[in-house]
C-alpha cells in the first residue's frame, strides 16, 4: 500500500424530499445565488420550482445560468463567472448531473481567479480561492457530488481537461433517488458505464497488498451491475435507484485511490473522442473499456483473473489465467451490451479519420496510465480496435 | 434504504513516518498544546521523543497528560480539562490508542462546557464547542481517529458511556503503521475483535435492500480476518499492520450505517462488564457476540446465511439455512480462540454474581438493539451463555 491522504468535507444529505433543507443547507454562505442547470428537465420534472420555493423562503436573490452542455463549454463557464462578479454571487447552487456540477465548480474556482480559467486545466495556474457550492444531483455518473474535480472542454480548441483541487469540493449534496426516476434510459446506461470505468480506472492497478481497497471497488462494481439492469428495467425503483445514487458517489469520492496507484488512460483517451465528437462520455468509455482491458491485461494477468472470478463469478474450472481474465473481459463487454450501451465508435458515426490526431493529443505530455504506460501507439492500437 | 446524512471533515494521513508532518498539521490551530497519551510505550518506541521535536520545530508550549487507562476515567479527564482552563489549550494532541484518542476528545469537549462533561454522556447536555483536536494512533482498533464519538469510565458511579458531536472529529490524524509494529499480539487481537465487533453491529441490520453497505461490511471483515492473523505471526509485515489500520478506520468512519437501521446492543453490554470488571474491551466483544449471534439470527436467519458463505465460505452443500447460519456462527468463535481472544468469562475471572446488575444498567432505558430488540431478560441469557 502506498502512503495517502484522505480528506473529504463534503456532506451528503441523502433520501427522499431531502430538498425540503436547501434553504437552510445554503444560508449560512449567503443569499445571492447563481443557480446552475442544464436543459429544461429539471423545469418539466418539478424540481425547479421546488428549489425557488426553498430559495424564497431565505429570501435569496436567485440569478440564473440555464444551458449547461453535456460536455459542458468554457464560452458557458465564462458566463458563469461573468455574473458572479457583476451580481456579487456569494454561493453556487448546481442543480443537475455532472456536467451542471463540474461547470459550477469552474464557474466557482474562475469567479475568484484573476486570470483564464482554463489556466487550471493546463497547469498555468493553481485553484487559490473558490465560491462555495452546493448541488442538488439527479443523475447517478460522475461523482461529481463529493469530490474536488471537474472536467470542462474548450470548443475552440477541441480540448477537453480537468481540473481538482479540495476547495472546489461541494459543501453539501442533495441526493434524492426519487428525482433520478425520470432520468431516459440512455442517459442511465451511460451513468453505469461511467460508474464502472471510475472503479475500473482505480481497481486496475500495479500497487499490491490493498485487499481492502479491492474488494470495497468489487463491491461497487457487483452493486452497480446489479441494481443498474433493476433500474432500465424499472426507472421507479426506489432502491435501485438509491443503491446507483449511493455507488456512484462512492465510486469517486476518494475511498477507491487510497494507497492505490491509479491509471485513468482510457478516461484520457475518451475526453480526446468526446473533445472532437461531443459523444456522451459514458458511451465512450463503453466502447473503449473492454478494448484498454484487452490491450493490457497481460502486465498483471492475475488482476484481471480476481476481477473475473469476484465480478463476473467466471467459473474457473479446467481453464487457464489467461482464459479466465480474458472471460472476465468479454462479461464486461456483454453487460455494457445488455444494457444497451453502444460497443463500437462507428456505431456512433465516428470513422478513422481523427484517430492519430486522437491519440496525438491523449499523450501530448507523454505516456499515459500506470497499469501499463501507454504510448502514441498503444493508443491507436486500441482507438483501432474500438472502430 | 433509510435516508441518512454523511459527513466526515476528519483528514487522515496515512504512511510510514508520516509524524513528521506534525509541525505543519497542528500550527494553524495555535501553538499552546496539551499532549495526552497513556503509558510508558510511546517512550520505549522513540515515538514520544519525534512528537515532542516536531512540536518543538513550530514553538509550541507542550503541557502534558500522560497515563490514560485502557477504559479512560473520567477523573483523569477531568484533569486534562483543568489543564486546558489553566493553561489556555489551543489544540488537544493525542497520542496512542483508541482511549487515549476517546479522552482527549472528552477533554476538548469538556474544556468548553461550564458543568460536568460526564452530562453529555447522559443526554444531560449536547456539546456545543470543542477544542480542536488531532491524533498519532499507534493501534489498530477503535476507529476513533475518524469519527466524532468518546467512551469514558466514571468509577464511582461503574458506568461506562459514550458521547458524540460532529464537533469531536480529529482534525487530522496520522496513522503510520510501522507505529503499530510493537503492539503486543494480546492487545493486537482486543483490536481485531474490536474492529470485527464495529462491523457486526452495524451490519446485522433489518434494513433491507442495502447491497453496498453489507458488502463494505464484507470487505472490511474479509480483510481484517486475513491481516489480522498475518499481523499476529509478524508484527512487523507492513502491509498487514496497514491493511488492518485501515479497515479499522473503515470500520468506525461514518462509511457502514448510511442508509442502514444498526444494533449496538453488544456493545452496551460489554459496557457494563468493563464498567464493572475494566476488562480489555475486545476480550469482552469477543466472548459476547457469538452469544448474541446466537440468541438473535432467528430474527433473520437470511442474514446470517450470507454473512456465513461471503465471510467464511461455508460450504452450503447438504445444509439449511440454520445449519448455514450456525456455522457461520460457530466460524467467528473459531476465529476469536485461533487468534487467541477469550470465549468465557470464567476465563477473565468473572463469575455470575453481578450478572443481574449488568443487565438492569444495559436495559435501563428500555430494550437495547435493533436486528432484536433486548429485554433485560434477553441480556441476561446472553451473559449466562457467556459465562
Amino acid at each position: 500500500m502506498n502512503a495517502f491522504e484522505l480528506y473529504n468535507p463534503t456532506k451528503l444529505i441523502f433520501g427522499a424530499d431531502k430538498v425540503k433543507q436547501l434553504g437552510e443547507l445554503v444560508k449560512p454562505y449567503g443569499t445571492r445565488i447563481l443557480l446552475v442547470y442544464g436543459g429544461g428537465s429539471i423545469k418539466k420534472s418539478g424540481l425547479y420550482d421546488d428549489v425557488l420555493f426553498r430559495l424564497n423562503e431565505i429570501g435569496a436573490t436567485v440569478h440564473e445560468l440555464p444551458g449547461i452542455e453535456p460536455n459542458p463549454r468554457l464560452t458557458t463557464v465564462n458566463k458563469g463567472i461573468d455574473i458572479c462578479r457583476t451580481e456579487n454571487i456569494e454561493f453556487v447552487l448546481a442543480v443537475g448531473g455532472g456536467s451542471v456540477l463540474d461547470a459550477a465548480k469552474a464557474i466557482a474556482a474562475g469567479a475568484k481567479h484573476g486570470g483564464d480559467v482554463w489556466d487550471f486545466t493546463i497547469h498555468r495556474a493553481t485553484i487559490q480561492d473558490a465560491l462555495p457550492i452546493g448541488t442538488v444531483l439527479t443523475l447517478a455518473a460522475t461523482g461529481s457530488e463529493m469530490n474536488g474535480n471537474a472536467v470542462i472542454s474548450n470548443w475552440e480548441t477541441k480540448q477537453k481537461r480537468g481540473m481538482g483541487s479540495k476547495l472546489i469540493y461541494p459543501k453539501f449534496s442533495i441526493l434524492d433517488p426519487k428525482l433520478t426516476y425520470t432520468v431516459p434510459v440512455d442517459q442511465t446506461v451511460n451513468g453505469i458505464v461511467d460508474i464502472m470505468s471510475h472503479v475500473f480506472e482505480q481497481y486496475f492497478s500495479l500497487t499490491t497488498d490493498i485487499p481492502l481497497q479491492e474488494r470495497f471497488a468489487e463491491s461497487i462494481l457487483l452493486t452497480v451491475i446489479e441494481n443498474g439492469e433493476k433500474a432500465i428495467a424499472d426507472g421507479t425503483d426506489y432502491d435501485a435507484r438509491a443503491n446507483l445514487l449511493l455507488a456512484g458517489t462512492y465510486a469517486l469520492n476518494g475511498t477507491l485511490p487510497t494507497g492505490v496507484t491509479t491509471d485513468w488512460a482510457t478516461h484520457g483517451i475518451e475526453h480526446e473522442v468526446s473533445a472532437i465528437y461531443d459523444i456522451a462520455h459514458g458511451a465512450g468509455l463503453a466502447i473503449l473499456f473492454p478494448n484498454w482491458m484487452k490491450h493490457v491485461y497481460k502486465e498483471r494477468v492475475g488482476k484481471f483473473v480476481q476481477y473475473a472470478l469476484r465480478v463476473w463469478h467466471v467459473d474457473p474450472q479446467g481453464k487457464n489465467d489467461e482464459e479466465i481474465a480474458l472471460e472476465g473481459i468479454e462479461a464486461t463487454r456483454a453487460y455494457f451490451t445488455r444494457i444497451g450501451a453502444p460497443a463500437t465508435l462507428r456505431e456512433l458515426g465516428i470513422n478513422d479519420e481523427h484517430l492519430d490526431r486522437m491519440a496525438e493529443e491523449a499523450t501530448q505530455f507523454g505516456p499515459i496510465g500506470s497499469f501499463k504506460q501507454l504510448t502514441k501507439d498503444d493508443v491507436v492500437s486500441i482507438l483501432t480496435a474500438s472502430l
